[in-house]
């Protein structure tokens, strides 16, 4: 395992050549506008697979995108892993505010990637993260350093919310059989604090439509006369805060876990700095909810986010005009013990409760996941720990993220295995953001240090 | 003046069609992709003036859109009609609302005009009641029926705020000098029940921007401890209300003008059915300021009313995004004393003094005009009150308009003159409102009438 960094050193320039071309492929699985590039993107994933040293390799139907499996299984009474990540991304736009065209990737060094960061839609979130897997399996088959048995399971639908996953897990247990689930799609607190990440939250999406009048209406002759859904639906979602920002969705919280005093003393060791957290963003305060700090809001704590709104004219100039309809799309990300389908329903209750007369509400269900807490002590997470250990020479600190891989939760239920997410792309990285990147130095140091993983947990099995 | 019917029989198709090609015309001035339709209309406007009888036209260039400049000066000594309206249009966006596409006017006969009406913008505001003028003059010219002067005034930027129109009138006061203005561009209770227009609001139209971090963010990540700006938008709008409706901007009722007891009596007079103005909205109820009837609302109390908003992600599926910016446009309808200029510093001050930590607000006051009440005893009012005595066989009901149309207050300040406001739109032709139409009995009784004001307002002025 040792000759693991020469073979870096080797290829580091095609490993970065072949990600680039995998980033060109615009795999915007919200936008069925690319539903094309979307199925070019699961070829080029299974034709990576192939080159990697798989010995089987499958794209595989669903109701939806396609998931790609690959496998090399070279003795059955040794442990598997299943490496599981996703070949789409999220959508581009805002396209302006990109320094660089989202899909023509560009290498650029910044102050916190002096090697250089690969700027493109899906660099870090999931194609480069997803990538570091292939390769790190393409160097144990050429080396001879592969010490267990690998899958490979890449889907197409994790940024629309995993829809077909379930459904393509359920048919393929005994295909999916593993030890353990091994996840790259999460991030770490720094390039010297490695993190393994122990909790995700859960996700509720949906989208609402507040109805008035029929049609358009002049300002002038209907204004202050009937309800005006724009003005109707600012009022609906601000009650959605209390002035504690509490969401007062009734029994939202009901099956919040409460961290004990320790949980939350421990948490706040991690190294964070509240000034730089800031100036980074550029705002001259944090805001949430009132009683936690800003690791705990992003991470233990359940919250409702507005992420997009629209009604009337948003043309340039004016127009004076009531509109007939507003619309919004509002996720909730929960914390373990929050049923997703529960809360959906408990805010669809309430939301479609607080319209005054005048207006009808719709409130339509988009997806959604639970959220997951993955133990310490396992197998899986003291071989991932050791392996940062080996290539960071520290120990990795275990952290929640404020994320969601909704799908986690279910693998735990139907394959019966753990899941450890060893994620290597930072904060900055801008994922979901324009200007997406991911560090060259994080991109191979992921590279370097997977193959670790599998020894030690191979190791850990004996 | 008895042979306007028999004229109108006689040239009611050609009047028809010659509205229809004006309309065809995309002449938005809000949207800069159509300012070569704007002005092609202007054209238009100037060469049916000339062929309508006008001894004089011009094309005067302002620092926006021209202004279309038109007389017949009979006798210096006999009174002038300046008759003032625009060519521009609102934009026609949604498109997809139209049952016929907007710039290609279709007849279809309705309930409320079985003698069929004209689809298209601006077949009621303004071109349609604009070319009822330029068609009365036409009748009075052909026939040697023009008692008195006449000057035109037809400006392109009416939908947008008039914005250069106050720089041409101080330009021009020796070449707009007249002794009454004639406007239609506002509308009548029912066919069957004239009214002339006493009243307009006036007009506070801005647009605020909310900016919370410099970057779009992913809400798993950031969400609960960023402020989302679209949340703070949301918040920040409903404060703008209270829990009766009550706009909370700080000083913005402090010269509302209260009418009498006597007066609100006497508004209530007016024919209106509760029922049917719901039914005709398809609303469950009407909603707006506590302690005031329907027609008060939107008529002698001002109101607040977002046209516009928008932030985040607004595509099609999902996005899990904290936005950096979020958008609305704000306009505000205003009576009479309330100043716009200083209604808009007001809600500048205001909205940006309730914006919390973590954002920053941007407030760019976008056009206004104060508001207008024309008294009933003027030589102007009595005599559009007699020609719709004549046409109509009924006294017409005055009436105060929830709408605006900035610039009359700014004519009598600059013109010293009255304006009469005679309108022959009906609330139901979904003026600014995708199906904009105008009924062909509507255009062709005020080609009738007109002239009748012609008469009645020489003869008063003897």
């Amino acid at each position: 395992m040792d000759t693991i960094n020469e073979y870096i050193d080797q290829h580091k320039d095609r490993f970065i050549n072949e990600l680039i071309e995998l980033l060109k492929i615009p795999s915007v699985s919200a936008d069925s506008a690319f539903t094309q590039d979307v199925l070019d993107t699961a070829k080029a994933v299974k034709n990576a697979l192939d080159k990697a040293g798989c010995d089987k390799t499958e794209i595989c139907e669903t109701p939806g995108y396609p998931v790609v499996y690959g496998e090399k299984i070279i003795d059955p009474k040794l442990p598997t892993v299943l490496v599981y990540g996703h070949y789409d991304v999220q959508p581009a736009d805002p396209y302006d505010l990109w320094d660089s065209p989202p899909f023509e990737p560009t290498i650029k060094k910044t102050e916190s990637h002096p090697d250089g960061a690969i700027y493109a839609r899906g660099a870090c979130d999931d194609k480069g993260q997803m990538y570091m897997h292939v390769k790190a399996l393409e160097y144990m088959t050429q080396t001879g350093n592969l010490p267990c048995n690998v899958k490979f399971m890449i889907e197409g639908e994790e940024e629309v919310g995993s829809e077909n996953l379930g459904w393509f897990i359920e048919r393929n247990h005994e295909k999916l059989k593993n030890d353990v689930i091994l996840i790259s799609d999460t991030g770490m607190i720094a390039k010297d604090v490695p993190s393994i990440t122990t909790g995700l939250r859960g996700l509720s999406y949906v989208e609402v439509e507040v109805t008035g009048p029929n049609r358009d209406l002049h300002s002038g002759l209907y204004g202050g006369a009937v309800a005006n859904p724009i003005n109707i639906l600012t009022k609906m979602i601000s009650s959605l805060h209390d002035e504690n920002n509490h969401i007062t969705v009734p029994g939202f919280y009901d099956k919040v876990e409460e961290l004990s005093a320790e949980e939350r003393a421990q948490m706040a060791e991690a190294p964070f700095s509240l000034d730089a957290y800031k100036q980074a963003l550029d705002i001259d305060d944090v805001y949430g909810e009132t009683g936690y700090t800003t690791n705990e809001r992003n991470s233990i704590r359940p919250t409702l986010d507005v992420n997009g709104i629209w009604g009337g004219y948003i043309g340039e100039g004016a127009k004076t005009v009531i509109p007939s309809k507003a619309y919004a799309k509002i996720s909730m990300r929960l914390v373990p013990n929050q049923d997703w389908q529960e809360i959906t329903e408990l805010f669809k209750k309430h939301f479609e409760s607080i319209a005054p007369n005048g207006v009808r509400v719709k409130v339509t269900p988009h997806h959604g996941g639970q959220g997951y807490v993955t133990p310490i002590d396992s197998l899986g997470y003291q071989a991932a720990s050791k392996a940062y250990e080996t290539t960071f020479e520290k120990t990795p600190i275990p952290q929640r993220s404020g994320g969601s891989i909704p799908i986690v939760s279910l693998f735990e239920k139907e394959l019966k295995s753990k899941t450890i997410l060893m994620g290597f792309g930072l904060d900055t990285d801008a994922i979901h953001s324009p200007n997406e990147h991911f560090g060259v130095w994080n991109y191979l140091k992921g590279i370097e240090t997977i193959p670790w993983f599998y020894k030690y947990f191979t190791e850990l099995n004996d």
